[in-house]
Order: C-alpha cells, then structure tokens, then sequence
C-alpha cells in the first residue's frame, strides 16, 4: 500500500503555488493595470491557497479513486532443459519491468539451490512445481507478477497451479528435444545418456506437452528478442 | 507499482478549482468591491487554471518524491498447538490491514491443505517451515507482511527462515503444555496421549523454545487483545 507523505503534499503546494500566483497576478495587473493591487491579491492568495492546496492534497491522499495498479500476471515457461526458459524469462521480465510491472522471478535451479533436498522422483517434481506456482500464486493476489521457468513436465502440476492463479500464462517452449540436446548447456544430456543422471525429462522421463498453452514457441525457428516481444505482448493485453 | 489515471487528475483539477476560483474571485471583489471584474478575472482563472492543474498533476504522478510504502515484517509465531497461534495471527493481520499494512496469512494447517502430501517427519516439517518461510521472504521483498502461524518446533528452521527475511518478528506463544492440553481445541492431544497419532509436538516429538524471540507471551497469563496490542506494537515500531 502506497501513501503520500506530508512532504510530498508540502512540495507539491509550493510547487503549485508558484505557478498559480504568477497567473492570478497577471490576470489582476491585465484586467486593471494595477501592480499594488496584483500585488496585494497575490500576496494574500500565496498564503490562503497554499493552506488550501495542501489540505485538499492530504483529503486526495485518502480516495482511491484512479489510482490503478497494473494486473498481475503469472507468466509460466514449461519445457525441456535447453529450451531456452531461463533466457527467455530474464529477457521478459527486464522487458516487464520497464513497463511498470513488480514482478519476481521464479527460476527453477534457483529455488532448487535454496532447497537442495528438493528430489527428482515424480511425486517430488509435482510438489515441487506446485509449491512454486502456489508462491507465484500468492504474490499475484499482492499484485506482483511472476516469470517462473520450470520444466514442469507434468500437465497435472501445470493444471493445479492453472487452478490456483487468476492471469495464468502458459507458455510452452517447444523447442524439439534434438535441439536441446544439441546445444546441452549445462551438460546434463551427456550426463542423462550416459547414465550418469537418472529421470532426465525428455531422456527417461515423460515430458507431457500442454494441450493448451497460451503461447507456444519454438526457439529453434523464433529468436529471443522475437520470442520475448510476443510474451509481453501477451502479458500487455492481459493485464 | 501504483500510478495515477488521467481521470483521477481532472477530476482533482476539478475539485480543486471550485475551492480555489472561490478564493480569487472573494480576493478581487474584497480588495475592489467591483463584482465584474471579481468575475471576470475568477472566470477566466477557472479555465487558465484548471489546464495547468491537469499538467502539475501529470508531472507529479512521474516523480516518488515522498511516496512512501510501509516497510513490511514477516511476524513468525512459533509454539505448541493450542497455544494461541492461530487467534492472535487472525487477530494481529486485522489489525494491521486497519492500519495500511498489506498483508498475507500463512498458516500452517491451511497451507497443509493445499499440499496434502506434506508429512510430518523431522526433515519434512523442517522443509514445510523453511519453504513458507521462502514465501514470506517474497512477500516481503515485494512490500507485502506475512503473519505466519504454524508451530515451527526447530531452532534450525526458524533460524533458516530469519536468514531470508530482513524484518523477521519471531513471536514465541510460551503458553505451557498443560494450559495446551487441557485447551485440546482440536482433540489432537488426546490422539496423540493415546498413541493413535505419532510424533506430536510436546508429546513425542520435540518443541525447541527460541533463544532471543522478538517477543514472548504466554496466552494463559495475558489474554487475546492485550497481545495482539504488544505485537502490533512491535511491528509498527519496526515498520
């Protein structure tokens, strides 16, 4: 919740005052040709209007009425490891900022990193990503977007955290899995085909598409600024 | 981010107008005592005016200059069921939002609803905490409190927890076991005496009181509105 300080109020009727005496004073001197009359007049509406000025700044501050707050979104990226979801969501959220949205971003690695014994397993992966959206979730009711860039791989997870959100905005990364492994940032392909790693999405665990996403995008054929451009796009006529 | 509609500033312009033109125009007739030309310049003010208000509004809704936000907290109550968590919480977030606190409930029973599978083991009641917690600090960092209530029976958690948080308000309900038990709100002591349910917090399963809480209140000694005045308190103090 924002409010207005007395000082801002206190600027604000200097501020105003300045530019409304010297109108006031000219129109008295241009009707009548009087200075020690524009003068006086002046001089007394410094004082009586600033008083003014600043009470009817400090009875505005206690209405609502047009101040608006930009709705929220939860902006959710499912895909497979590499398909560009972390990239896409700096860029976006950068993007969303310079345009007046509070947003957090959501990134999966990085909540994993302040929980470590966050598993692997099935059960774990759909808590884990339901946990997050219900985080995101929470914040939208506050009026703070969210970038999440998750896998997310289960359509039953994306459906829950679907339920608990208002503005959701799934955007599926499609980029096909020969891509990803191809371009194996972080290595964990080698790693999933070797063996090295168990339960690897899209290697030896299901990656389940949405049937219905928002916005789907193949960053194999669509690059990162037009990719980001669409998103927000999107984001901008939801909100 | 809160802004200002275009519509908001007019209808201030228009409000504001009626106060001022009266001032101007009462000025010139009591310096002159020539009603038309009082009327004359009042009438030509009103339209001057009114467009230079309309343009000092526009440019103020682009500067913060003494916008203020209140500065969240994230008050923790920790403490055995049946010691009042739940009450004060309801009772403290009321209280708060009267005085221009945002604010969010995370209780611990209802977000366990949320998230059914959540077990009650050492590590998974360390990572319930620790991920409300994670929450809380999102909240926080986006201007919104938390009132968190669930038992936290840790050290290690709560202490997880106040690492994430910068206003972190741990509030220890003291209330002792007996007074808990003999409340049994929820029947859950007596399953527990019982056997029927396992690793209750005070029965078999331990309660580790904070070492240097914010503030401690046993609820059999002080009642329900004296407390949720001291913690109020505290907050606001902090904020």
């Amino acid at each position: 919740m924002f409010y207005e300080t007395n000082t801002r109020s206190i600027v604000k009727a200097l501020s105003w005052r300045v530019l409304a005496t010297l109108v006031t004073t000219s129109l008295v001197w241009a009707f009548t040709h009087q200075l020690a009359l524009a003068a006086s007049v002046g001089g007394i509406e410094v004082v009586a209007k600033m008083i003014l000025f600043y009470l009817h700044e400090r009875a505005w501050d206690r209405t609502r009425i047009g101040r608006r707050q930009v709705k929220p979104a939860v902006v959710w990226f499912t895909g497979l490891s590499g398909a560009g979801k972390t990239t896409l969501a700096r860029k976006v959220q950068e993007e969303l900022t310079n345009r007046g949205f509070r947003s957090e971003s959501l990134d999966g690695d990085v909540i994993r990193n302040v929980f470590p014994t966050t598993g692997f397993t099935r059960a774990e992966r759909h808590a884990h990503v339901c946990r997050v959206g219900y985080l995101a979730s929470r914040l939208e009711s506050h009026g703070v977007s969210s970038i999440a860039a998750l896998i997310s791989p289960y359509a039953e997870s994306r459906t829950f955290v679907r339920g608990l959100c208002k503005n959701f905005l799934e955007i599926h990364l499609s980029t096909p899995l020969a891509e990803c492994e191809r371009r194996d940032v972080k290595g964990l392909y080698a790693k999933a085909r070797s063996g090295a790693i168990k339960g690897f999405t899209g290697i030896d665990d299901p990656y389940e598409p949405p049937t219905s996403p928002e916005l789907t995008i193949d960053t194999s054929k669509t690059n990162v600024d037009d990719a980001a451009r669409q998103i927000v796009d999107l984001v901008v006529s939801r909100s």
